[in-house]
């Protein structure tokens, strides 16, 4: 158990647009809602999972709907105390702790926004360990634990409750109801008490978010031999390629954003040419015509000064961009696990291999 | 307090259709759910507004979406059951009796058959004293009381709870799911307490409506001068127009059903041409140039021989039919009524005038 300010605020933001592996949101209106909470309400209390007792009620909290439309709309400081109530009276009982469902991008600031606004404690863990698309790529979909009873509310005041008999029926009617409500609105789902929890959730993600947002931050002064090489020691990441934005293609479709970004190569030894494709978060990363990191593991494109992590909206012709590959949460690597995000989910023709693996050879970090 | 077994469905049905007033949907498939469900569990207790206590919860009970597609869809053993469970955890509270929400048309039906697969008792009440197609056009409107919590589920087994700032909210995020669903479903809304219910219900519609569908079936077996004379003296209504289906000229838009039949008359004693505009329900029956009846005044097309109401689905040229006016609820009549369900809500250009004031002058009632 410890408390959570704004200075550690700023690493998780940080972190957690690293984790997003290009999707998930900018953090950025994210942090600005959870600084506001606890300049208002005071500090967060994060606890580790293995402090939660079995039988303790704990909520995942996140947006659902766009990230852009959220910051237009912004959020009210009403949402979470309505989910709280809606949640706590379907079940008869108090919610112990919020959490995360997603630690990547713009989902890992809201929970702390509304622990700070209730008073009650965050749970260091998520569903994801990174971020992605929809509603059932969580690992708790592998544990067989429903997506509902989930709570909706926008910011006007409006609420729904659903329980629907597969989580597919959730995304359905929760996505009429969002776009009917404006496009972005705050829900609570996968309910669970802290005995499932321990069992799938990824552990301590948010902790892991402040350290790569530390060492992002701190990453020219790290004694190190290059910022570079302190990024990659750091960040436990695999440098894929160091180049140069040549092209950026994009189609939204189905409420996504499709596309595949092309790379010109600086460091030669890392290769002449790449590309990334993505839906929302980046899928597959390919070098000289060799496949080299895929979903789930994650692919994130950073600015190659500042180390910042670059969305896939924020993809712009002429940056100069480090590709690097982060090993992905370890229940994502079961069959279970990559029925649900590996890369034929996402209609890529090609089986999931680990990253490490398919680094052996070349060198691996550094 | 009676039972209703399935000789009283026929009847309310065959009432409900002359309540309907052209809209509401075909009781016919409503009455087949009706019956199954007293063969299966039982005839249902009908309980007289003044016999309920006035902190009972009283839930009505419809379907939402169009009556086309319930036909096609139907309605499965699970769906009331369903409700209630929801409704009653949402309380806190055991819920006391269903009541339907629309005496008219197909929502007349399935309270019955709700009541019946629960073993309650209904109340004999409805919100509307005919059928009107929007979600806030009923009395409690006028007395203030919300729609939400307002409970819906699907033949499939999906559920949700809305809880909205407005009763238009409701409306827009309730048919937003409906549509997800497959276009129809059940819900429940304006829950209740009984002293509510005795302030504001159109009180014993479902007896009335019973009292209309014998007099129907009974008509040729009056002791009257003619059946047209029986039918108008059982139905309180006034004779508007005798005629030939010239025309009907529809449109479908917004989800409504909009239009337009013209007739020649037969008995010239009623006018030479007369036509009704309708937006599901009939709105405006003009004879020769004067208008002899408004919304929300009930104008039910019947057939000429045989007295059984015409929906405006199934008018066709070349068919014969009476035109007849019942007074509506007196509610309706106030400055507040008028507002949700006048003339002028539906854009008609005209003032509302009572029917009994409109007939003056010329025959009433026979």
């Amino acid at each position: 158990m410890r408390k959570i300010g704004l200075k550690e605020i700023e690493d998780i933001a940080l972190g957690a647009a690293l984790l997003g592996a290009g999707g998930g949101g900018d953090p950025y209106v994210g942090k600005l809602v959870a600084m506001g909470a606890v300049k208002a309400c005071g500090d967060v209390t994060l606890l580790d999972p293995e402090e939660v007792p079995d039988d303790a009620l704990i909520v995942p909290i996140a947006m659902m709907g766009a990230p852009t439309i959220l910051s237009e709309k912004g959020i009210g400081g009403e949402e979470y105390k309505t989910l709280h109530k809606m949640v706590s009276q379907f079940y008869g009982k108090e919610i112990y702790a919020f959490m995360p469902i997603e630690a990547g991008g713009v989902n890992s600031m809201l929970p702390i926004a509304a622990c700070a606004r209730l008073g009650i404690p965050m749970v260091d863990a998520d569903g994801m360990g990174r971020a992605f698309p929809e509603l059932q790529m969580v690992t708790f979909t592998i544990g067989g634990i429903k997506a509902t009873p989930m709570a909706l509310t926008d910011e006007k005041g409006n609420c729904a409750i659903f329980d629907t008999i597969t989580n597919k029926w959730t995304e359905e009617l929760a996505r009429a109801v969002t776009m009917s409500c404006g496009g972005s609105v705050s829900v609570s789902l996968y309910c669970m008490d802290g005995a499932t929890l321990k069992k799938y959730a990824v552990k301590n993600i948010v902790t892991r978010s402040e350290q790569l947002g530390a060492a992002i931050r701190n990453v020219k002064h790290s004694g190190e031999a290059s910022p570079e090489a302190a990024f990659l020691k750091a960040t436990e990441g695999f440098k894929l390629f160091k180049g140069k934005i040549a092209d950026v293609l994009r189609e939204t479709r189905d409420g996504f954003n499709f596309g595949k970004v092309v790379l010109e190569g600086i460091d030669t030894d890392r290769g002449k040419k790449a590309s990334v494709t993505f839906q929302n978060e980046n899928l597959v990363a390919e070098v000289d015509g060799a496949i080299l990191a895929t979903t789930p593991d994650l692919i994130a494109i950073v600015d190659s000064e500042t180390f910042i992590p670059v969305t896939t909206d924020a993809l712009k012709y002429g940056k100069r961009v480090i590709v690097v590959g982060l090993k992905c949460f370890e229940l994502w690597r079961t069959p279970e696990g990559l029925e649900l995000v590996g890369p034929r989910y996402f209609g890529c023709d090609v089986d999931y291999q680990p990253i490490e693996e398919l680094m052996k050879g070349g060198e691996t970090n550094v």
